[in-house]
């Protein structure tokens, strides 16, 4: 109940913080047979791990993952899968300046009065840190997707105001980037951002797409358990995140019926197809066989260098100004956790699905 | 986990479908000594009743509550709390038109994809008449949360492309039109706008927003059961919704760290405030004892009589035209199943966090 | 959390208390296209209703069973599947003789120190009233298990000091008579040692004793929920058992290993066998194949119309009587209350057992 | 849904085979705010360690505990409690003698037919070892239960045939000898039948009785969450045991009403008190506010030094005689595994009891 744990048949348990011993999942549930090695757990940690671009957190984190259990002669033996990444860099930095002071944007409020104290080195348990375990547990959910043909992909739309182009998207594109934006030319205006921002001690947010194809129709539990439900919960799960869509979204309150429908047809090869993917390929809170599309907005990084009013928990106003090493923007290492987590979402419910019938 | 439960030590479990015998929920979680009685619950469900507009389905239904356990004296005992809403208009009309057709943006396919077959008497389980039991649950939700000041207030603020205003906003006004607006002239204008559509045979969607007053800081579970987490689940999980947002919402991926962050103040009388909400309350998951803030983005009802492109059972290409007794749009009475859903979501997180320290 | 919900696959959640309106229980996660009608639970219902025998409570319950939902054209549709029994004699007798007194043996004592009051009319929600909703939902499990070639049968193995023979064991016999003793001659003793029980307004315990057949290997999840946990649990769950035990029980302990080990054999069919059983059909707390066998032990029944010493409310000593329609053994209406447990719990691992292998 | 997940409130998920890398647990939901270290939890992983006596395994494993993250200046700070113990005497044994054999009185069989194949090393999931992680979570139940006036004791009560004497019990005798006996005659008995069991290749079962002191009225929650079927389910999953009883377990089943009842006194003092205690402190599934008492029944040591019958994977049969470190009696270290399961428990459910009343 206290919140750490994720799925129900494919189920996951994080732990750790941010300046502890390190951060660490258990999969319980992921079923016997499947080839798994370290490897392939650390090529997603490798792609949220610090240090990579100079908008990023200078931090110098390895993230080598170890496998300490679940895994025999190269393959899955049904018991769970524990895995560790030691904290490497715990820089022994001086926390004085804001054990007592509540950062504004920030979980440091609410904790204290949830727990009566917070562990403030680095925001402890409320640190991005956390994510790392959601990555290699994501890793394992994609791996087994893999298996039965599904495959989870996201990647940048936007930063601040800068946006990838539907025209120019390219999702080959994702991987040149620093910024994981399948768009080359809204990379380089988001990175003329970044700097214009940084330069003025401000941070940015953005907004993830992420895409689920091979996806077979009727996945997804009503009414409580729908697909989409479960996918927002597990998005919105993820810190900084302020806002969730679903296909058009939003935007589908805007539509009218006629437009926001989309007409099934088929080519006589028995499947169903639509002409329009409005709904994200989400009926009724069940996969519908198309492609399933969310989106997820983050918020600006709120630890910025700006001095900043607040409070201290000694109810005192004060100022602070955050230094230290801070991402300017989170949403390019968080697009694989947005994979993660829709892969871990997904799995769980496709396992569920396998009780609909008789 | 067939999805019909919501909740962890307020737990309920609804059932029925839009033309079985009824609707219900039972309340396993409650805890003893809450005085209710049907009038309380009674009281929601009349808000979200059939008929009650031309903008509503003519469907008419009392709608009227039946507890059948788990209440003596007037005060509820601990025990479960089973209610039930009988079916009253099951109009015998002939479903044999629609029922080996698909149609377009209802989760007809996906049903039958799922469970080898549906129930394709008016949607059965997927028609948003399952939501009566949501209502009925989340009344009792709210009874109790008043006892701990903790108030859910919901409303309309677009309706297609109309919204609110927010400098007209007064929301005395919501009960005072159909459409559940706290502003008269925009209620006026998308009423003009529900005509329009009407005559086209079509139908609209909009944006429900909902608050929370009196909720303490500290509620919310770190990492995967944040408060704003389980809010989106809650919220997704009704029929219909595209889009959920706390606070600023997708804005915010648009705004800077030093616009977003909130600013902590206090006057000096012991209680940290901030000087601004575009975090809606929720900081890191858990509540910052401001006002929560969220919306959700409802699409446009699917079932039109306009003449649509589908498939049938057979994998046909057909055509479907939808009569009947459709909303053509389900906002308006969608407003109490959101205060429903988000009352129930923090109360079962409020009950939770009781155990946060020794 | 409060305890009214079983299962996590095949779910069930039970309301209802003994002089309220009815009991109830709603499946959730009855996969899809299982036959079912009111009468599929019926049968089982008689079984355990009261007024069959003067060795059982003289309240007159037709207890008729009404599925509410889930169920279209005679096949389940894999949504919520709700059935309720309304309590119909509910004498309106004057319960205030014991409404502010403990009855010994009895959870009044602990109810009302856990919410502070109780619904003292026939004990309420700890009145052995409530399984009849286990009984309603365990007639769905027996019938899905049965597509699945399990079955689950249980018996009376003894009460107080009279046992079956395992001699003259004849499982056709059970229902021959009002004690469910698969043993003619038992049954006859055991019906004296109750006339002379009853003559000296006393009662008695037993054992009741439960077999599945049919059921594969690899049935039970390592290391908490395994089968015999859950099955002990499950059992443990229904009122006034005091003890349980799998195979050769409390006899395993005082064996040696050389004995109690059960020698694998096979007639090289390819099927795996054992020359004995006193593992009782689990290795490991999981299913090797071969018959489940369990004993659970009834305390007698609490409610005698001896005085007895005991405390009331204002924490006066004080003496009670406890008159009224109280059955001298619960034992015999208990075993298909032992028989759908059995059936939820080894249904609810069977169902989780299709996720074990890639 | 694997099985590895214990609680709700206070939840734990284990992992480790017992010849991987090592065992571990996650602790989700100790409240914030407990003071904790390592010496907290290595008390009770002592008790348990393997090499303490010629009757238990030769195996040597210093079972050093790692915490790893949730304590923070040494106090739990509400957040997730990893822990971790290597396996460092995983001696790298030949198993090809036995890989392909199914051990009679093991798991083996169920294993191979449940995941397609299994960990042969020493039991890999299915071997004792995976308690280590239950102890070091049952030390942290049983620190924060002292906290609540809650005290958890086990010991031995019967090996084979020798039982003690209720007249010679002496808790504080426990300590004093190597089978946790609180009777040293019976110890010094229970020794010699040992040695002969030893001399004969063969093994022995036994008994393990627990009590819970302080624990307060109203703990357990009706009607599946009894806190006797939860103590049932926890104590049975602890591998070897196939018996299961609370207070008189089944010599109630041969007892009458008037004599297993239990009357209830008060002396004035404003508590309510028993007689007795023939109920073991659990009425209608709910604590009485006396002392718990469960008994718990292990079989014998399935892997024996003796020829015994069984099959390989190929379905041949075979003879096979087991080598190796094996405990002739596992009760003397299950004691503390009792314990552990019972202290998880009965925390679980009373901080779930926190919320009973409004």
């Amino acid at each position: 109940m206290a919140g750490s744990t994720w799925g129900t048949i494919f189920r996951i348990m994080t732990w750790g913080e941010s300046h502890g011993k390190g951060v660490g999942v258990t999969i319980d549930g992921c079923p016997a047979g499947l080839p798994l090695c370290e490897e392939d757990i650390q090529r997603y940690l490798d792609r949220r791990k610090p240090g990579q671009s100079r908008y990023t957190t200078a931090r110098q984190e390895s993230d080598q993952v170890e496998i300490l259990s679940g895994v025999f002669e190269g393959k899955t033996t049904g018991t769970p899968i524990a895995m560790m990444v030691r904290n490497t860099d715990q820089r022994s930095k001086d926390y004085s300046a804001i054990q007592d002071i509540y950062r504004p944007g920030h979980a440091d409020y609410g904790f204290d009065q949830k727990y009566g104290f917070r562990d403030y080195r680095g925001g402890g348990r409320s640190s991005a840190r956390e994510t790392t375990a959601r990555v290699a547990a994501g890793a394992v959910a994609c791996k087994l997707l893999e298996t039965y043909g599904v495959a989870v992909t996201a990647y940048t739309v936007s930063i601040g105001p800068v946006s990838v182009s539907r025209e120019r998207f390219d999702l080959a594109e994702r991987d040149n980037n620093r910024l994981n934006m399948p768009d080359a030319q809204a990379a380089q205006e988001a990175a003329a951002y970044l700097e214009e921002l940084m330069a003025e001690q401000d941070s940015a947010g953005g907004v993830v797409e992420c895409r689920v194809q091979g996806l077979p129709a009727g996945i997804g539990e009503p009414v409580f358990d729908k697909l989409d439900a479960c996918l927002a919960k597990a998005v919105m799960s993820i810190g900084a995140v302020k806002g969730f869509e679903i296909g058009d979204g939003f935007a589908a309150a805007r539509s009218r019926g006629s437009e926001n429908n989309d007409a099934f047809y088929t080519d006589g090869d028995g499947t169903v197809k639509k002409r329009t993917n409005h709904a994200g390929g989400i009926l009724g809170g069940i996969s519908d066989g198309s492609e399933i599309v969310l989106r997820a907005a983050f918020k600006p990084t709120p630890s910025i260098a700006r001095t900043q009013q607040t409070v201290n928990r000694n109810g005192e106003n004060v100022e602070i100004a955050i230094h230290g090493r801070h991402d300017p923007v989170v949403v390019p290492r968080a697009v694989v956790v947005v994979e993660a987590m829709t892969a871990l979402t997904v799995l769980d419910l496709f396992l569920t699905a396998k009780n609909a019938r008789v």
